[in-house]
């Protein structure tokens, strides 16, 4: 593999995520914070209009825009639309600051803590992300296999890096723990991709835990498709804690309470995201998995 | 003063804080959990359209609308504005449903417990808070002396009632804890109001604590009002704990801490509400005051 010649550090992928949008702001007035020897760093606030109307999105999910297919349909217009198509054509393959590597910055109201988004099982991605929770027990590495080789994501943009999700933290919200844990974060990466550059990366245990998604679970709905059922308390800000079969996981409005029927023990994660109730995501299922790094 | 004979429970005044929402259509599914004999129960949900689009409003805030100079003004056309005349033309006074009774259900990012929000200081409200506060620790009762007579707040239709803010939790969520203590508290309040047409109002001491706002602080700012500072994670979920002067309050992008400069003991609430960033709100500072019940 080649050196990382350049990274770029994305906020404002959702615009009401506001700890990614003000670490940019940050680094766009201090270049220094992110400037190392070896590559060239660039920031991106990725969705602008987003922010300023305080909405994940104007019209549809930006980190949803980033298959090759839509980004070379000419059909597709809306305004995250052609956000994408110009932040690929910029940091993309091929782009004009084509990037070797993508730090996307989110935030979530689940209890994600650093939760560190693989979007490969590429070797440099693992080691980083087995460097990252070695340093830091709140750093959790998170993985779903993709369905196709063409991923949405706005991290596809190139093969190496991550997305960075932190919480619990309400959208709009500013939460200063969760800043400087991430700003931190930030920096450990970039240190870590300058080492690597220098052929001095640091060493890592040759296992490392990560979570893998396995499947989705949705609220209980009716008919029409009206929610009828919340988090149960027992449940709630439990991210990344063991649920065993017949453990409570939903609450009905009418008091009524509701077991995860699986068979085995599992990890969910994303639990009660606002942003999913729409998704029809109430959590997302993993299993916790002891990933082996090749030599 | 004569007996409550009709009440009214509004939800979504504010669309994405959902607790009051659902609250509300529970209620609309299950009237009898609100019918009591001596009045009577109507339920609203007071912004849909800010509900669909999951927002806090569509063109302005509904809660700032009330304002009667304001009802009264054929040129104020926006969504909210005629919103409220025809709540107001419904549930206000003179209206075709006048409402004796309102409660006004919210949620919000700061950590408020279940926060009774005084319209007036009426003896009918502070006796039905004092109630309120005694059944329940987590209940504290906030007030705001008014500027002018002319409230905006949606709580101002009628004489009688409280807005009610329960959190911690972000927009766009539910909580089924706080759904449920604030399901709680509204039968609490129902039963209080049917006590009271009966002439049997509960018993209550004659002082309790209430928090009186005194001053807001806003962010610090730059010259082109961007915020450079954040809450600080001492201050960080402390709503209704004692301040002192030298406290740390914010903490700078830069990592400068900020303290604060009163030069007495305070009780800051709605820390870090998502809503108020946009108001030059970064808390509202209240004063802790024994209230006096008169006979």
């Amino acid at each position: 593999m080649n050196q990382i010649k350049r990274v770029v550090i994305v906020g404002g992928t959702h615009g009401n995520e506001l700890i990614g949008i003000y670490l940019v702001k940050k680094f766009e007035e201090m270049p220094k914070l992110i400037q190392r020897e070896s590559f060239e760093s660039y920031t991106l606030i990725a969705n602008p209009k987003a922010y300023e109307i305080g909405k994940r999105y104007v019209d549809t999910d930006l980190n949803r825009c980033f298959q090759r297919q839509d980004l070379e349909n000419p059909k597709l217009s809306s305004y995250e639309a052609q956000r994408a198509k110009a932040i690929y054509r910029t940091f993309g393959t091929g782009g004009s600051l084509a990037a070797d590597f993508v730090i996307d910055l989110h935030s979530t109201t689940s209890n994600m803590r650093l939760t560190i988004i693989l979007p490969s099982k590429h070797s440099f991605n693992l080691r980083l992300a087995a460097y990252l929770s070695s340093v830091n027990p709140n750093v959790k590495v998170l993985y779903s296999e993709p369905k196709t080789s063409d991923r949405p994501y706005l991290d596809s943009i190139c093969e190496f890096g991550c997305t960075i999700e932190v919480g619990a933290v309400a959208q709009g919200v500013l939460n200063a723990t969760l800043f400087q844990q991430t700003k931190e974060l930030v920096h450990i990466i970039l240190d870590y991709v300058e080492a690597y550059n220098e052929g001095t990366p640091p060493q890592v245990k040759d296992t490392f835990t990560i979570y893998q998604t396995i499947q989705t679970i949705d609220y209980p709905r009716n008919e029409v498709g009206e929610i009828q059922a919340m988090i149960h308390p027992q449940l709630q800000f439990r991210d990344y804690e063991a649920l065993h079969p017949g453990e409570l996981i939903f609450l009905t409005f009418d008091g009524q309470e509701i077991a995860y029927e699986g068979d085995s023990t599992v990890f969910p994660v994303f639990i009660n995201e606002a942003a999913y109730y729409e998704k029809g995501v109430a959590m997302c299922i993993t299993q916790q998995l002891q990933e082996v790094l090749s030599l």
